[in-house]
């Protein structure tokens, strides 16, 4: 992973969470997108650290650190950003999609730590959880069913954090093929087709000589349409040579070309 | 949630899923974001409709089209893209990263069904499975810890195709202040630091007069960099007016301003 999707300044606060298979889950999906600070409020279960759900992360939670207030959890913290699934609050505290906030939190994490709190699963944060947030930001969800699994939610947010906006815009890596062997390809072709008997063989005197023009062409279209890569191109040739020579030489499986 | 995020000609094909919460956790996600199709071949337990984790995505998971085959699974449609997070596979299939895919995704959406498919928890896609694919698509983890858990896997593809770029250029819904609200609150505020004593009242004629220009200054700074909304300054004031008022007024409880 580049430098620049680490996340080392960001803090994943985890408050009131219930359930410890959720907190695996929120680990596991840290250590995915590279964010190691893992900060837990006062869970319901304090057996969280054997999470079996933390699949590659047990060393993340292991070394998560325990709180007993979102105060102490984000205290070093110069930007703390609640998320929350519920419109109605958007009246107390300015509310950001993720898209937008992650361009903010990324700003400020490039020179200081940022606190992202996620509530528990029943009732997500609280109105005095939220009292200490900068603004809170909110992952843009279907109005008729805002609320995600805690787990997907800390994922998708780390995700929309480490993602690569030039990487979308990235062209394919795929070395096209050169018009000199889409011509190979496409005279093989046509010679295959001949031999098998789908484009009729023109005699060069033949008055119906100028019909194979069109055909040629259409043949020519298709094989440019194809997109082919050069390894691809490289292949068609070889497997069409295959075929022309069998066509040609009959079905005479004992006689192999290159013998 | 607006029409261009509707992900109605997307098919979720899940192949070979081991625990039916992860089924469950798939589903509630596509409810999330807005896509209804979950397509599922040969799951290792049936009863993955009863799954506690579709929290709120119950009718979708029962309306889930069972197959038994990958080849059934996606006849209907046109582009078929695989997930996987290992890289060496990269070398049979070209492989893009999810910002890129999605870009591809979302464009043959607009006329044609796709679909996405998602392998087994231990093994991923098989090769088999693979041959089915136009390409894979990779969702950027760390090289370290690429495997990510099904459900938040599912959760973070959907978000992407959800994701709206515009939203992440969008200004902030502020409403600042104006120039004539911050130059209220810096008067009053001098007033109420000299009420105070914080700063010192200057005689008109005093030698001294001319230092309270700098002081000035560093306060309408500081009210400038608050960074107020409308709202906000109004509050401000309001506050403001009262401290001025006490500090004027003495520490008579009893009499309060507009009394």
């Amino acid at each position: 992973m580049s430098t620049r999707s680490q996340l080392d300044h960001l803090r994943v606060v985890l408050v009131n969470t219930r359930n410890p298979l959720n907190i695996g889950a929120a680990a596991r999906a840290m250590s995915n997108f590279g964010c190691f600070h893992l900060r837990v409020v006062h869970p319901y279960e304090l057996a969280f650290r054997e999470a079996r759900s933390a699949v590659g992360a047990s060393p993340l939670l292991a070394s998560a650190e325990e709180f007993q207030s979102v105060d102490e959890a984000v205290a070093d913290c110069t930007l703390v950003v609640g998320t929350t699934s519920v419109g109605h609050r958007e009246l107390q505290h300015p509310v950001k999609r993720l898209e937008q906030a992650a361009r903010l939190i990324r700003k400020r994490h490039a020179t200081s730590r940022v606190a992202i709190l996620f509530g528990s699963e029943k009732r997500g944060l609280s109105n005095e959880d939220l009292s200490h947030c900068h603004w809170l930001l909110r992952i843009p969800t279907r109005e008729e069913h805002r609320s995600m699994n805690l787990g997907q939610a800390v994922a998708v947010c780390l995700y929309e954090l480490a993602r690569d906006p030039k990487a979308a815009a990235s062209l394919e890596k795929h070395t096209a093929a050169t018009a000199a062997d889409l011509e190979r390809i496409n005279s093989i072709l046509l010679d295959a087709l001949r031999a098998s008997g789908y484009v009729k063989s023109p005699a060069s005197n033949s008055p119906k000589r100028r019909s194979a023009a069109p055909t040629d062409e259409k043949i020519r279209r298709l094989v440019h349409r194809l997109n082919l890569s050069s390894t691809d191109a490289e292949l068609t040739l070889g497997i069409l040579r295959q075929i022309l020579w069998k066509s040609r030489s009959g079905n005479d499986p004992a006689v192999r070309p290159h013998d």
